[in-house]
Order: C-alpha cells, then structure tokens, then sequence
C-alpha cells in the first residue's frame, strides 16, 4: 500500500512568472519572503512579482531578512509582520532557506507559541498545529532544494545545532512558479551543489523503502535529466535548455520527497550542516555520497543498475556480480564532469574527534530517516561513511 | 510552460479500503453513488465502506440507481437527494459510472439547474459552477477509467446522443481508494476493455501536445505495467499481482489524463459509443487503434519507438526506417494475448452509411482533443479511421 500526495499547482517553464497575473491567487495581501541577498531586488525579480500580484489587486509587503538557515527567529518575526500587516497569504521567492522560511511564517502567523513547540523530532515540543496555515506560494529562484513540491522547510536550531525538517500536509505550497529563467544568475558553484541535491532527492527516493511505482517513475526521469544537463548547467550558466530541464529534474525531485522519502544520506548531512554551517546542503551531500551508497550495493543492486543505466552508464562494460558498481561510478563521473570531485567534509571543519557527536545528531533530530534505508545502518557505520568523507 | 495539478489524495494498494477508518474525512454525512448492478452488495464492498466510515462516525445513504452511462436525469435524481439529506460528501463506489455520477452529483447537490448547462461543449451551455462541489470519495471496483486521479465525468445526452466530459479544477476526487481486492471480480471482458482504455489514456497523453516530462515519465511506466500485466490478468482474474499492477497502472494513467491530456481517440471513440451505447469504451477504443496510430507514424516516430520499448518490443528486429512500427506491432500482439483482437464496430451497429454523423460528432461534441493530435486530423482521416476499423 502506497499513498500519494502533491496537491500543490505547478506551472513549470520559461516565462511562468507570469501566470501570476493570470491564475486565481487565494488571498488579497501578501508577505513576500525574500533572504537578505539582493540578487531578488537586482535582478528584477522582486519587482515582477509584485507588479503581476498588483495587477490582480493583491498587495504585498517584504520581509527581506530570512536566514540563510530558517530559525525560529527570523521565523516569528516574519510571523508578527505578517500578523500585524493583515496577511492573508505568504509568498516565498529566492532559494530554499527564503521558501522555508515562508513555509514556516504561514505556520506560525496563525499559531500560538514558538515554532520550535511544532518540531516533530529532536528538542522540538512535538504539538500540533491548532491552526490551518496561511496560503504558500514558492517562487524558487534556484533549482535544487524540490521544497516548491514537498511540504518540508529546513529549520535550524543554533543553540542545538539541530537542522531539522518541519512540515505536514497543510505546508505544501498552494501554488508553484517554477521559472528558470530567475535561475540564470545561479553563480556555478551554488547550481552543481543544488543538482546534486536533486539528484540525491530522487536517488534516494528510488532506494528508499517508501519507494513506489509512481515515485520510481518520476526518480529515474529525474536522474536522467540531471545527469544529462547537469554538466551542462555547470559548464554554461547561459544554457537555457540546461537550466530548463535542471528547474523540471529539480521539481520532480520535489515531488519524489513528497511521495517517497528521502534517507539516512540526508540526515547524516543535516547533522553535519547544523554543526558546520558553512557546509552548504548540496556540498556535504557530494561529500559523503560515495560512502553512503557503497553501503548497499547488494541489496539494492537491481535499483543501482537501473539508476545506472538512466545515468548512461554502458551496464554491459560490468561483469554480471559488479554490474551495480556502474551507479557509484556514475556519481564519480557526473562529480568529475561538474567539477565537484574533490569536496571533502574537513574542509569545511568537520573534525574526526567529532564523528561521534555528529552521527548521534543524525539519529537523534531525523532518525526516522534510517528507517527509509534498504537496509538498517548501524551506529558504526554511520561514524565510518562520515569518517571515509573526511579528508 | 507546462502546469501539474492532481490534488487527489490517493491510497493505493491491497487492504487500503480500510483507510477509510483511519484517514480525515471531509465531511459527516455521505450519499453513496452506485449502479443498479449488483456486485458491490454481492461482495460486501458496500457494507464495508459502510462499516468504516461508520466508525468515524460518517453517516451514509446510498443511491444505487447512478446509469451505466451518466445522464442528467441520473444525477438530478441523486443530487435532490443529497440536498434533501443534507448530504456533505458524495461518495463514488463502482466502475466509472457510479464515481463520475458521484462527480456530477457533488456539482449539481449545490448549484442551480440541469447538469447540462454547465457542460462545456456540444449542445451544454457552458455556465460556469457558482458554487464549489461537495468533496468527493472515489472508491473505484474496476481498473480502467482513470477517474480516480482525474477531475472529469463522461457525461451522455440520451436525445442528442453526445457523450462529453464534465469537470474542472473542483471535481477531482479529494480522497481515492485504490483497492485492487475489490478488483478481483470484475469479469475477463470487462478487464480487459478498461485495461485497454487505460492504456490509452498514457499513449495518448504520451503523444499529445500537452505532453510534458512529468506526464511522459508517468505515462511510460503505466505503458510498460499494463503490456506486462493485462494478458495475465485476462488469462486469470484470481492473479492478485497482475490485478494490483493494473490497479496502479490505470490510476497513473489517470494521472497522465490530468497532466496531459488525451486525443482525438477518445473524441472519436465517444461519437461512436455515444450514438452506441451498447459499445463498450475500451471496446471501441481497441477497435479503432490501429487505425487512429499509424496516422502518426511518421511524425511520431521517435515516441512510438519509446512506447514500443515500453511494451517489450525488441526495436532492433526493425530495420531503422520502421522502428516506429514496433509500437502497432505491440498493440497488435497485446490485442491477441489479451482475446480481442478481433474487435469490429460493426459488431456494435456502427453503420458505414454514418460515418460522416459520427464524425462530425466527434468534433462537435469534444473537438478541443483534436488541437491534441500530434498533427491535426483532417474530417476525411476521421471517417477514415472509422472506415477501417469497422469490418
Ligand atoms: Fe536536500
Ligand atoms: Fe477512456
């Protein structure tokens, strides 16, 4: 038995922003989350969105101070602007932590208390949402995080150091524009590290336990986009096809989340990041990839060859007990191609006296995870896919 | 720019009826939608929908005379009773009749006059809906249709013989159970005309204009369960997995109707049936295929060797100029391992004298699937189709 849930609207392709002065907007006043960058006000894009909004009547204000890591601090501001400012709607535009952050505002401007109260897992209070949340809509101006297709948002817990997922079926964005043209500025370095994040979305989707024949369907296409346009995106920022098909890979990837789950490869770099938080997402995840996925190399083999083969590994180059090893050498060469090969955890801090304290983290705030793997990881393990991902 | 929408909630699976008791149900009251036929009381199916809802303390009725072919006097009958009953959710339980009554029942249970006004094409007014439906709960007993993961209802004018598609953004299911063990009756005939149907809905979806990745991803998997599963499934209706991948096909390919759309196929097949009622929709779908297919042969070359690949052909029995015939090669053997390759319309009364009525129908009555073709179908290559596919 599988369920299957993305109520969100998707409009996906060059030019989508637009609809926003087209399509029916659930709301009159809207919050616009952006992060404190200005490539939102530079380039224009910030701009267009409230000039489409306006011609449908909707007002909007800014909160431009979302953390590049959402806190329950820029969180509840934001909630009190939009509270005292009669929000009837949140719009995040900008990457993942602008997005989240307006996840979690349409959240807490309608409830009592602390968002930390709502975290499932770690230190979180674990209550329940009294009320429904604000309207959401996600304007991603990066491709990576898949947040414009899941209900999850990335909290951070300075204090614990926890990074933690928050989300259920009333966070999903209401509406989603997927344009890639805001995601031509992307700097190189940033769209390989959110490509490969994607691609991890849907790779783990595919070996996760939670796997389905949709979600399955939907992984292997975005693997295959990714493989194919990553390199490209990553050699040519000004590839529009490649930007295109990343923006739709990326969004599938969303979606695989959302009817799949991800594993223990992202709870393990979430425990890495909120100790290291200059460890981007994407970064750690190239890092320890590697170690991670040679763990189940035998129990997943049918899954390997076949996200080999949508990698365009040639399967028959492998004798027939190694054909599964094509998927690890697939991620070698989609990381050679992108330039990413040689990013390893310590040189962003990570420290082996730590390893300990990181993997308890990665149990101990999304453990669930694990649970998803094709197999269980124990404890040690955990410490050694670290450990080989050091130096 | 493409859009993905497809809010349903699904449950998907062997045993979820029982979801019924744990899951959030949207209202207090049900009207549950059958037909006259029996097998729902036969198997006890309607008593255990009955029995769970109950015990979250959802009341229900049931109206068991919804047509075999939804009319309005169908759905104004059960939709005065919804209101006298002070209905709030309709419940659809039963092939593709008694859910898209359900649909029609839950628009018209609230909105002012006859259901044909608010149809869009044909003869219907095309009246816009005033008020939001009533949720809707699919609980399909066939696999086939694909209604359970789309928003729309084959509606049929008994005096103007139309056959047109009711629906909009407000009618999907917001809850479908996908059952497979309510399933396990349905008889050869009828599994495999709705097998085929849902075969349809991907091919079509595939070729259509409105394809999109996501659609194409969906579409293919569906392809490749339904040549895999649909001739065991014929050849023994107790063969629980063939019957459970069939289930999950024909839901994914009502995902793909949602995302994409189908084609003249479908417009062409409901001329016929709607002036026919005694012609199954699968039936006559399978009746027309080849013909309708190696219309596109040439310009759909490169999706046709994809789809052929799909159904298990083997492309390099084709010399390179003839790769696209592999797919109605595997349409072919698919009609003959499944017992119907034989299929003509004259067997159902389709008149050669009527060939242009029928035609003109099918653009009259759903002429926009002809903007879908992969290149527009002229009035002659219509009757055409028809000709061929009649003796
Ligand atoms: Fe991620
Ligand atoms: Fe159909």
């Amino acid at each position: 038995m599988f369920s299957f849930y993305m109520p969100s609207h998707l409009y996906i392709g060059e030019g989508s922003l637009k609809k926003l002065s087209e399509i029916d907007i659930p709301g009159s006043k809207g919050l616009i989350v952006t992060t404190s960058g200005k490539s939102v006000k530079k380039y224009g894009y910030l701009n267009r969105v409230q000039a489409f909004l306006e011609i449908q009547g909707v007002k909007t204000i800014v909160y431009d101070k979302a953390n590049a890591n959402p806190t329950s601090k820029g969180v509840m501001e934001g909630a009190k602007i939009a509270r005292e400012n009669n929000c009837d709607i949140i719009i995040g535009l900008g990457g993942g932590s602008a997005i989240d952050t307006a996840k979690c505002i349409a959240a807490m401007a309608v409830n009592p208390g602390d968002l930390w109260d709502y975290i499932e897992s770690g230190t979180g209070k674990n209550k329940m949402l009294q009320n429904n949340p604000l309207p959401i809509i996600a304007i991603p101006t990066t491709s990576g995080t898949g947040t414009e297709a899941d209900p999850w948002a990335v909290t951070t817990n300075e204090r614990t150091k926890e990074k933690i997922d928050f989300g259920n079926d009333k966070t999903f964005p209401c509406i989603s524009i997927v344009d890639p043209e805001l995601m031509m500025t992307v700097p190189k370095k940033l769209s390989v590290y959110q490509g490969f994040d994607a691609l991890f979305h849907s790779t783990e989707g595919f070996i996760a336990a939670a796997a389905n024949p949709i979600s399955d369907a939907l992984a292997i296409k975005a693997i295959e986009l990714i493989a194919k346009y990553l390199p490209r995106a990553a050699a040519d920022g000004n590839d529009r096809e490649a930007r295109s098909n990343m923006a739709v890979a990326s969004t599938i990837s969303g979606i695989v989340e959302s009817i799949s789950n991800c594993t223990s490869e992202h709870s393990i770099e979430h425990a890495l990041s909120g100790f290291h938080p200059d460890l981007p997402h994407g970064a750690g995840l190239i890092a320890i990839c590697i170690a991670y996925y040679e763990k189940f190399l035998d129990i997943s083999k049918d899954k390997y060859i076949i996200m080999a083969k949508a990698m365009g590994e040639d399967i028959e180059e492998y004798s027939d007990d190694k054909k599964q090893y094509a998927f690890i050498s697939a991620l070698k060469k989609l990381q050679l191609s992108c330039g990413t090969a040689n990013i390893r955890l310590s040189d962003y801090g990570v420290e082996s006296e730590k390893i300990g304290q990181y993997a308890k983290s990665a149990y101990d705030t999304m453990g669930e995870l694990f649970d998803m793997d094709p197999r269980r990881l124990s404890f040690d393990e955990t410490c050694e896919i670290i450990e080989k991902s050091l130096k």
